[in-house]
């Protein structure tokens, strides 16, 4: 099924810029955002105007691109990009991807690789391999999405599916993750029900989620993200699964806040909860989740989210962006290259190293 | 310590009209409306101007003086009143007291008693029957602070308390019921700190539990209500409590929504969850909390919330402003009596009735 929309465009060629659909618009609004300068590609991903893991490795890798347009080091304009939120782990291996175009390996070492720059990338060669940063994740969300349905298949039809904030088409370069799967299954004619997790503070369920599945005619409910525990007593979730911004070597998953409780609550209602996330995603670097750095959000977010003044001016706040799943709450980890399943490092390692 | 508010004030005698605060319009502004019909206070009751169980009983005691003002009788204005919303017990139990006005008492059955109207009420014994009410609710705040205190006495000093939607002066006719045991605690030194979920989809924690800790000079630090499980399990929180809207006779206790899954996430943690609630909110003529009639609001809460559309048009939402916690989630519920805990009908009874 082809979009209405393009989440991130690069328009023209080596000279061209990036067009970005401005996510924080949505739905009222489908706004395109003309990037011509890394600056504006900084602000973008800073402000959420393109937003999940695998998307925001892709607008990156354009970024990476505009700033060597200006006759920027590459290296300079990955070292800034990489500034512009911490947690999600695409954003990083994107850059490092961007950075070693050109580079000649010299000597693999039993501590890794050493590099040494031999060429200085040209400007087609960058954009050659952002496209295909892009290119290859439109297709891991594909197969992600069919693993994840093969996984699920065993769902009744008309089940109902718990999501915490978006994972779709504006998440990805592709069709999405944790909605890919969902998309998939109706596809098969599944008549998936999605219960759209609303995603305080910034709304990526109630905005981004339900607007992709009212695209897509799939029947979505949307609920406080304080009415999940009560729509799973009610027996209507039969299956929970989200995105992840990064997942450790033994599988714990940091994604969007929120995230743990549906885990932990899918746990006392013995719902199976899934993560869907492409290879990119997972940091083998870090043993567990407690090494992911946590992104600490401003308190207008909640206290003036809606345009409005809605909480007492001076009152502290506590906003972190992202929250660590365990990874014995998980169910399994559906990747483009295979289900993670049980998790733990073994299983981990065998599929994504 | 006296509040800088009126949450609810008769203004005048017989010929008076009932003052509220919008709570609506909190914390932006402090305005306050001046209900001269009942229609006025019907709907101020509807549209969450005046909100919390025994504050709404408070006002539809007035409400109904305002409508005999008017020359109707008190039988049916306290039908219209009754129809305002449908869980607070409160509401039912003050209407009924107003009935009651002038009426003799003809013979007790077992099967209860029965009426006969010997004398139609006058406005001043109504007017004097609504203002029993309110400083009924004043005294049983006073006495439910004290005996949740005492009970929680042991938390250590700086304790974290989690708290949903708003429990203080705003919700009652005196100090609060969650928060006046919070405030209780405060005054006796224990310095808690509150973490006060800001409660979607209308705010209440953030807009009014905020801007009441801040009036009272207690720490307090809102969180998303999704934030509410990485708190519990950062071992921020020692202690969570509600308020109540109707508790059945086994314990089970209906409140705000999301305050089951607070609830179900204090038992995965280890944290004990408290109900504050005066007498008048338990509702003994229901065995179990299945027969609690949950008021559905409308979609537009949550897709248009804050005077911004928040979802796409034609949004399917699930909105059901309360939710009910059994019995067994519950360490105690807090009464102007005491302390019933264990929480079963046993103890219920032997507390209430």
């Amino acid at each position: 099924m082809s979009e209405s929309f393009n989440t991130i465009r690069w328009a023209g060629d080596v000279d061209g810029h990036l067009v970005l659909l401005d996510q924080t618009r949505l739905p009222a609004e489908t706004v395109y955002l003309d990037c011509r300068t890394v600056e504006d590609v900084w602000q973008a991903i800073k402000r959420l105007r393109v937003r999940g893991a695998p998307a925001i490795g892709v607008a990156a890798a354009y970024g990476a691109c505009l700033g060597v347009q200006s006759g920027r080091e590459v290296d300079d304009v990955c070292d800034y990009l990489a500034t512009s939120r911490p947690t999600a782990v695409n954003l990083f291996w994107a850059l490092e991807r961007m950075r070693r175009v050109g580079r000649v390996c010299e000597a693999h070492h039993e501590a890794g690789e050493r590099w040494v720059s031999k060429t200085r990338p040209t400007l087609p060669q960058l954009l050659a391999v952002a496209r295909a940063i892009h290119d290859e994740d439109r297709q891991q969300c594909a197969a992600m999405a069919r693993h994840g349905a093969d996984l699920l298949t065993g769902l009744p039809a008309g089940a109902g599916i718990l999501t915490h904030c978006n994972t779709g088409a504006l998440a990805t370069g592709g069709d999405g993750t944790a909605a890919a799967v969902i998309f998939e299954l109706a596809r098969r004619g599944k008549r998936p029900h999605v219960w759209a997790d609303e995603t305080r503070p910034l709304l990526q369920g109630a905005r981004l989620t339900m607007w992709e599945m009212q695209q897509r005619g799939i029947d979505a409910t949307l609920i406080c993200d304080s009415v999940a525990a009560q729509v799973m007593r009610e027996g209507r979730v039969q299956a929970t699964i989200t995105g992840a911004d990064r997942i450790a070597a033994n599988g714990d998953t940091a994604n969007k806040i929120g995230t743990f409780g549906v885990a932990t609550l899918a746990k006392v209602f013995g719902i199976p909860f899934y993560v869907a996330a492409p290879t990119t995603t997972f940091d083998l670097s870090i043993a567990t989740g407690v090494d992911v750095p946590i992104e600490q959000r401003a308190a207008e977010e909640i206290t003036n989210g809606f345009g409005q003044q809605t909480a007492p001016a001076g009152a502290s706040v506590y906003n972190p962006a992202f929250d660590v799943t365990p990874a014995e709450l998980i169910a399994a980890i559906l990747t483009d290259r295979g289900v993670v399943r049980p998790v733990n490092e073994e299983r981990v390692r065998a599929v994504v190293a």
